[in-house]
């Protein structure tokens, strides 16, 4: 039987390889390779960043926070290549769900069976 | 190229057909079968899990609900057959986080790039 960890680097690999990631590759490239979009979608990541954390910590969130989150926002809904490259981050996102629950199918089965 | 589903359910299948998969299912039937080690098992699962919500939702727990959760963690302990059970639920984690983390560095390399 082959072993375990020989499939999941082949699964790494069927990943690397894949439209889906080689894709989301592409688009996160063409991001970083423009200086204005790239300036925004940090801008968009670090304060995404910064308002988990407080929320994490149980910190408040001021009016000035939310109206600059939104800001950053509505910027990168207007620019094509950030939105491309969320887009297919989304979109590998699910994929990366869909094997995780496939992947562990077996023990949901198991701890599942004495309620069926 | 291999389809990633194909491949994921190539893992499904290579994990439930695993020496780790098989064992853990032994174990957690040879609990299940004895209606001791059963009913001890289920009382230490559903402690668990009652601390977990309470923690979970901010609420306070009480010195008698620490010391229950301690002696259902002292009674399992010495039952070798919820033992061997929890070690081997222990170390299929331990895989499944391997797989996890071997499957996601595709995902790694790509956004830590700019930081190398
Ligand atoms: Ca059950
Ligand atoms: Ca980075």
């Amino acid at each position: 039987m082959a072993n375990l960890y020989d499939v999941a680097y082949d699964l790494e690999n069927t990943l690397r390889s894949s439209d889906e990631f080689q894709g989301l590759k592409q688009a996160y490239e063409a991001v970083m390779s423009d200086e204005s979009s790239k300036r925004m979608f940090e801008d968009f990541r670090n304060t995404q960043m910064e308002l988990q954390q407080k929320q994490m910590q149980g910190e408040d969130i001021t009016d000035e926070e939310v109206e600059k989150a939104r800001k950053t926002v509505e910027l990168v809904q207007q620019d094509n290549k950030i939105s491309s490259l969320m887009e297919k981050e989304q979109h590998l996102n699910n994929v990366i769900n869909d094997i995780s629950q496939i992947i562990t199918k077996p023990l949901e089965e198991l701890y599942g069976q004495d309620d069926q």
